[in-house]
């Protein structure tokens, strides 16, 4: 199975990505995690970007804040889907980070998740790699029933005492 | 090869969906046009979701405006990876819609591009199906090579000439 | 008397509707509790709402946060009259669920109130209902009326001392 | 039948209601029209809304642009429901409108539609009369299965030809 | 001397308006404080505006939060300059106050100040005195030679140490 | 009577204010036009703000645009009550201009009207002088029930016909 | 004298760069124009900036819009100061691009001036050439007098007529 | 060399400016400490500005919040480049602040830095003064190398582990 590359532009987003390792970890999907920053380590970032697809990568998941260029960045090096986490810090609360990973130029995607948001992240990529893996896509299919057997519990529950 | 599900949720939106059927075309990837709209038509919406993998899709491109529900509301349907497009539609300029394709709940992830990004939106697709297809990567590799070379071919003139 | 249907998209919602339970119960309106996602279990929240009118519901109140599609798909499937609460929750403050809550497109409704706003919510069910029901009406009219005292007897509290 | 009031805060407001009136009509529910600005005439806002419910109205709709006043000035003197319209107006798009409108204190709800959502309006009042009128609730069903019956011919449309 | 009026929406607001009185009374102009909400007393607060300038007041300070609608309602019943405070209360920290209390329709004006802006209010009001009070605008100038001291000070201090 | 000073930032936003200087010819009420910027005549604007009460003036009104340190600039140098127009220009449709224009430091008041307010800073200026002006509050009144007038001859007119 | 590099992220911002060109030649300033996307041309534009200081420029002037990398990516790869210019264009009028190109990473300063704001950058450039050299300091003196002297000019005729 | 000038409008900024002050001692770049309001000290404030150059100071840094008007106010009485730090403060966040120091006017350009930006704010001053002075131009480079070491350590360290 291909690896998703999960890259944070600081290591201060670590804790923001802790969901987004379980998420794949639980789908037994194998990942890597890396340090790069746009800009502070441009041309590893670059280079990693770069080679990605040789080096068994199918996805790269990629976590800034602020003027969060790295998911750009790296999907300006390769052809591989880039998922974009914009991580809420600083005063504009992750809207900020939301407008430089979502509004790129014609030519070079990134798949925006909500800001924040890790476990969607991980998920986009598993759905990738689903796409041609129908084991993969049966776990997801468990897993959102799972995710749904959960709120009908939660409303049994609630419609049985009809208190909050 | 997997097939492309276009869904826009009026037909008012096609104009802002040519470039995406056009970069399909380009890259030889077939793909399927429907209007659903996830208030009017949710059933029918959600029936095709619900069967888009079975029936040969690998990914889903859902274009709306304003409360733009649709990406999500297929998403919710489906495992495949369902990309979103808010469009620019009426007195808020699209961020209404980019809000509300953006931030999915965990779970159920939509893979946003930015406001109005149809080339972006099909691309994604196209790597998406890339993953596991090397003639399809061999593909988008060239045509970010040809993107490379326009804008290099302008730099050339406007530093030959030094004027704008 | 009809029903009211209080919907809530998770149940982390349900601090925030405990504000609307209590109007409710002011008011003698009876309600029903239930936990439906639009997104994680859109099957039952479409269900619920297409049976909505036959079941003896009046109203329906659906609380939900970011990408707030609740009030919409539940508005989507039924002629009864939703009141959507957007959810302050996450780093958009419920400026995401607002535009997501109230920005519908034309033919499909509903009536939004302010971020949070439960009383507000509810009072809004019982105005609908109290259209044709006089006693509703006048307890309305007297609940009004004591709002209107109690900030009378602050103002002659303040008005006395002159001070803060 | 319940009449509905259609008060502007502006007459240069009309062309934005035209629809509203409209869709009123198609289902022949009664109306009246009014202007009345919260500011320039606020008495006689307030004793139209103070006797609107003797006088025999189900609901009123108010729409006003800007700092948008009127339907929570209305809702201050009637329990009926107000319905808000936002208007689109001046250097803030609506934006401004959409906040006075629906970000009401507890106790005064106002029932807010899309920022010049005049179409939603009504059906929003028609639907708060449909509550206790089987034969208005009928015609709400016919014409939301109308709407659907439209985009399912767009989608067949397109389906066929696969084009844009 | 004329009188000012200082009227808070909500007794919740009481805080925020302290300094404001503090202000008057350095400046030995009289107050009187009210609280009149523009929702739930409209008569009440309508008839103060109404008698204000018969009453002997020059100015009336109106503090409001949320959709704030009381200096606007209050304007639209007098002729006496009204300033209007922008309060940050919800989620929208004050945002939908400014636009509330700001954007009001050409005729009916509000000097509004900024958010929680109480002491520029109420200076603000003892300026629109002193247009025809020469011993209060020499008040003026001396408050605001004592502030422009203060921060001499504190430069001079700073200046010395040359660290922060 | 005291005169009030209009200052525009910059002479391309003269056509904002025409409605402003028509507001003060209506009431008679002497005015002098002036172009200071706080940014490319500083010392021009400062000197005029510091002799502004001394020379006759009663008021200042301040029109600016994008960062609009106008109004505070003058302000900052006179204790005379300062009205600021923040105009729209720019991409951010003059936000960026009320920003800068409301949130002053607490000791430094701008009374400030809504985007491109003309109409409305003028009426707070005559407002200001009609503290202690019983002729030219009595034209203020006239004027208020003229406007409160034509929209009852419109709602008169509109009420009659039930169309729009 | 050192040289400025005015850099576009694309041809089509050209004509908003036909100002910073202007203000160069006017001070006589050696400029170069290229056309590097932070994007499409991610090595070229690296390089350039890793070579400018040795090949004797003394700053970068960067212009982009939208998810505006580009000032980011240049000021990641050399330390001469780079002046970002955020280009409006698209849907969100250059807020997009503001957050993109101000909100940099501590490490990575891009000195931003205003949406379009092409005279400032060109200006802040020279500004920084100036600071060790005194003829162009004196030029800037000179143009900030005539820029002064225009301003107080129409001041004049103004004031003559005291029409608009 | 040239000295800096750090001005901030207020005392209660310097916790933010420590990071300014301790980055130009790292580099060894001479500054001066000044508390000077654009709104407090006008006079103050400009005749700073206005003999810097001649004091021997190569750029101002200048922090402010709110309606940050201290760099323009700096700007329009010099030709030296002056960085401006929009600090947050108060409940719009920083935003005002961001806004009032960047949408300057053409002929007075301020270099803005992100909202509490200060260390990249002492950065911008060192790269200005580092164009004609090579020594502190390698102290640039060293300190950029550190700050690449430094995330290249922390991948390192979080690749050889491959857990957050």
């Amino acid at each position: 199975m291909k690896k998703i590359a999960i890259i944070m532009g600081s290591d201060s987003d670590a804790p923001k990505l802790e969901k987004a390792v379980a998420t794949l970890e639980q789908f037994g999907v194998p990942y890597e995690l890396h340090v790069y920053s746009a800009h502070r380590t441009p041309e590893e970032a670059a280079a990693f970007a770069a080679s990605a697809r040789e080096n068994g990568f199918g996805a790269i998941l990629a976590a800034a804040g602020m003027a969060a260029h790295l998911a750009g960045a790296l999907a300006a090096r390769t052809t591989l889907p880039v998922v974009g986490i914009p991580i809420q810090s600083g005063p504009l609360n992750g809207v900020d980070a939301l407008y430089s990973t979502v509004m790129m130029p014609s030519g070079i995607p990134v798949a925006t998740v909500g800001i924040d948001g890790a476990v969607n992240a991980a998920l986009l990529c598993i759905e990738m790699l689903a796409i041609s893996d129908e084991t993969l896509a049966a776990k997801l299919e468990a897993a959102r029933s799972a995710g749904r057997e959960r709120v009908l519990e939660k409303n049994s529950a609630i419609e049985q005492r009809n208190r909050l």
